[in-house]
C-alpha cells in the first residue's frame, strides 16, 4: 500500500492515484492497483476519468514479464496551472505553478500596508492579468486562485479578523472581492497553513505523521499537518506559534509572547536601539518607518559576519528554536520545515539554531528524531501553498473537463473525521 | 444526528449506541436509530448484541403517540467494573469504576520513588487484590486494569521510558509484569492522556472540537482530543507540556520549560529557599527530602492565605497560565480541563489564574470562547481515565459474554486516519 499522506485530507482514490502518477510516473494501470489496493477495474475508471480530465496521458508502454506490453501514465503538468497570492503587509507575492507544484513564474509586488482593501484587491488583480499574459498561459488552463494570508482567518465568510497590521481588513469579503476582481474560483487559507499544505504537495515531507512548517513572516505561525491531515482547531486558527506565552519573572518580561521576543519587527526595534545607543554597527539602517526593510538591513549583515548583527539575528533564531521545541514537545512531531520571506536571507543561521535546540531538547527523543529543513522555496513558501490548495482541490474534487469558472465557496482541505 | 465525539476514536455504531444510552437512557431504539442515523434494523442488531453482553438491559416501557408502547433501554452500570491504576513517585492510586465511569471505590497507597519495579508491581497487585476483595465485586465483572503512568510512555512494547523520576522503570515490561501479577488485562497509558479520555468518558467536554486536559502531577503533562480523537503524536508522546521551552534573557533562565517554572517541585524548591532567606512563613515545611510534600505544605498555606504561600502558588499558576494560553493558542482550543493529584489543595487558585491569562490572551477569542473548567476528579482524574480506557476498550471492540482473560495487547484508542 502507497503511503495516503501525500494528498493532505484527501486520500481519495482519484487522488491517491493521481498523486502516485505525479511522483512515481510514468507507471502502469497494473501497478497503481498493486500500489493503491485499488481492484484493477476501479483503477481503470479513475484514470479513465483523470484523463478525459486531460490531467494524465499516456506516455509509451513497458514490456511486462510474460504478458503483453504495458501502457504507462504520467500526469500532463501543464494541463493545469494555479495561481497562488500571498497578501501581506510588506509585500504580496504572486506565483504559478503547473499541475505538478513547479513554479513557472513569480512576481513580487508592494504591500498592502496602508492601502485601502478595495483598492488593494484592484490593484492586485490588474497585477495578477498582466503577470498571466506576460507568462502567456491560457485563462482556461488556470484552475484558480489561492489566497493565503496572515491569520486569524475566517474560513466560514471567506475574511479575515484583520490581526495587526491589517486592521482595515476585518471583515473584508476578500474571497468574493478577489474573486469578482479577477474572475477566477478563489480558495483562502492562513499562509502558514498554505505553506505546510504546499510542503506536502512538493512531498518534501510526505512522510510525516506529525508535521509543522514554521512560518516566520511578518508574525510567526505554524502550520500543522497531522497524519497527512490539515489540523485547523476549533475555529481554523491553529497554529498561533508567535502567540505561545512566556510569564518571566520580573516587571519587563511579564506576559512576552515569541513574537515579540523572535519577530523580526522586534529584531529591527532592538537594532534600533543598539545603533541609537552607541553601539558598533556594521550596516546602516534604513531610516523607514517600516521594521521589515530594518530586519532585511540587520539579516544581510548577519550573514556577512557583522558582530552586532548576528547578535541579534542569533538571539531571535534562540527564541524560534524555543519556540519550535514547544510544539515539537507538544505535539510529538517528526517533522519541521522553516519557511517565510523573513527567513529568505539568514535562514541558515535560523536553521542552524533550531537543529541545535531540538537535538538538545526534544523530549521523546529516545523515540524518534525530528527532521529539520527549509523549504525549497523559502521567500514564497505561502505562495506556492495557495497554489497547492487550488490544485489538490482540483485533482481531489473534480470530474469534468475545463477548470470551474463559477466562484467557490471559501474552502480547504477536509479536515479529520 | 447525535454527536459521534461522546467515545474518543471509537463512532462505531456499537460504540455510539452504549454512549446513548448511557448519557440519555431511558431510552427507546426507535429513538436510538434517530438520534444515530442508523436504521432500525441495524438498531435492533446492535441493541441485542449489547444485551446478550450484559451491558444494556430493558427498564419499562414509555407510551408513544399513535403506536405501542416503546420498550425503553438503560445500561446496567453493575454489568462491568473496571480499575485504574495510577503509578507515580509520590503515590499509587486505585480506583474502581462501574460501566457508567461512576466511582465505586478508591485507595491510596505509598508511591514507587525508591522501589525497584517487579517488587513495586508485585506489592501494587496485593493491594489491588485486597481492594477488589473489600469492595466485594466479583472478579469476572472486573473488565480490566488501565495502567497510567507519567510519560513518556512505549505503547508498542508496554513499557515506560523511565523519564525522572523513573528512570528504574525505563524499558521494564510494565503491561505483562502487571498481566500476571494480577491476571487482568492491562492497557497503558500517559496519565494526562488517560486524564483527558476519563473527562470524555465523563461526558463533560464531549462537545469540544479541540480539548486539552492540563495534567498537574510529578511533572505537567496534556492529554489532547481533537474532533473527538485522541491525539498522540509521531510516537505517542505528545502532550509534554512541562516541555514547553523558554528561553528568557540573560544567563540564569536561559532554555528553562513551564515544568521548571511552574511544577510543583520548584514551587518546594523556591519555598525553601524563602524561608532559608528568612521570608516570614506561615507554614512549617516538611524537613523531608521529599518536594511533593512541601508543595502541599504551600498549596494548604496558600489556601489560608499566608501571604509567602499564596505568592508562591499565584507564580506557579501564573506560569501554568501562561503556558495553557500557549498551548490554546497553537491548537485553538475550545476546551481546558485543569486535573492531577497536585492541584487537590490549590486548584481554584490555578483555575482562577488559567481563566484570566485566557481571557485576556487567547488569541482566536474573536471567533470562540475558551471553556476552563477543574476536573470533577481532580487528583484521581488519571486513575479514573485509566478505568474509562478500560471501558472503552470493552464497548468498542467486544461481542461475546464475559471480560476476556487473555492478556491484550498494550492498546489505545484507534487513531485519526
Amino acid at each position: 500500500m502507497v503511503n495516503p499522506r501525500l494528498l493532505p485530507g484527501a486520500p481519495t482514490s482519484r487522488g491517491l492515484a493521481f498523486d502516485l502518477i505525479r511522483s512515481q510516473g510514468p507507471i502502469s494501470r497494473v501497478e497503481l492497483a498493486e500500489r493503491t489496493g485499488l481492484t484493477q477495474a476501479t483503477m481503470s475508471n479513475v484514470v479513465r476519468q483523470l484523463m478525459v480530465d486531460g490531467l494524465v496521458v499516456e506516455a509509451g508502454r513497458r514490456e511486462s514479464t510474460g504478458g503483453k506490453p504495458r501502457t504507462l501514465l504520467s500526469i500532463d503538468p501543464r494541463a493545469r496551472f494555479a495561481l497562488g497570492v500571498q497578501l501581506g503587509a510588506d509585500a504580496v507575492t504572486v506565483v504559478l505553478t503547473d499541475l505538478g507544484g513547479t513554479m513557472v513564474g513569480r512576481l513580487r509586488t508592494r504591500g498592502v500596508y496602508g492601502e485601502a482593501p478595495d483598492a488593494a484587491v484592484a490593484r492586485i488583480a490588474a497585477v495578477v492579468a498582466d503577470f498571466l499574459v506576460g507568462l502567456g498561459v491560457p485563462s482556461e488552463r488556470v484552475a484558480g486562485l489561492g489566497l493565503v494570508t496572515p491569520g486569524p482567518i475566517d474560513l466560514e465568510h471567506g475574511s479575515i479578523h484583520g490581526a495587526p497590521p491589517l486592521e482595515a481588513w476585518a471583515g473584508f469579503p476578500l474571497v468574493s472581492a478577489v474573486h469578482h476582481a479577477t474572475g477566477l474560483p478563489v480558495v483562502l487559507d492562513n499562509d502558514a497553513t498554505a505553506a505546510a499544505i504546499g510542503e506536502f504537495w512538493g512531498g518534501s515531507v510526505a512522510d510525516s505523521a506529525a508535521h509543522c512548517t514554521v512560518y516566520y513572516g511578518a508574525g510567526i505561525g505554524a502550520g500543522i499537518v497531522l497524519d497527512g491531515v490539515v489540523f485547523r482547531g476549533a475555529s481554523s486558527n491553529a497554529g498561533e506559534l508567535g502567540q505561545v506565552t512566556t510569564r518571566a519573572p520580573g516587571p519587563f518580561l511579564a506576559n512576552t509572547t515569541v513574537e515579540k521576543l523572535a519577530g523580526p519587527v522586534s529584531v529591527a526595534l532592538k537594532a534600533r536601539a543598539a545603533v541609537a545607543a552607541g553601539r558598533e554597527a556594521g550596516f546602516a539602517l534604513t531610516g523607514l518607518d517600516d521594521p521589515y526593510a530594518d530586519f532585511s538591513v540587520v539579516a544581510t549583515a548577519a550573514v556577512h559576519g557583522d558582530p552586532l548583527a548576528l547578535e541579534l539575528i542569533r538571539d531571535s533564531a534562540e527564541h524560534l528554536a524555543a519556540a519550535v521545541v514547544s510544539i515539537a514537545n507538544v505535539l510529538d512531531l517528526d517533522s519541521v520545515v522553516l519557511a517565510g520571506p523573513n527567513l529568505a536571507i539568514a535562514g541558515a543561521l535560523y536553521l542552524e539554531a533550531v537543529r541545535r535546540r531540538v537535538d538538545e531538547d526534544f523530549f521523546a527523543q529516545a523515540a524518534h528524531g525530528v527532521s529539520v529543513e527549509l523549504s525549497a522555496y523559502v521567500a514564497d513558501a505561502a505562495a506556492v501553498g495557495g497554489a497547492a490548495l487550488v490544485l489538490q482541490r482540483e485533482i481531489a474534487s473534480r470530474s469534468a473537463g475545463s477548470p470551474a469558472s463559477a466562484p467557490s465557496a471559501p474552502s480547504a482541505p477536509p479536515e479529520a473525521p
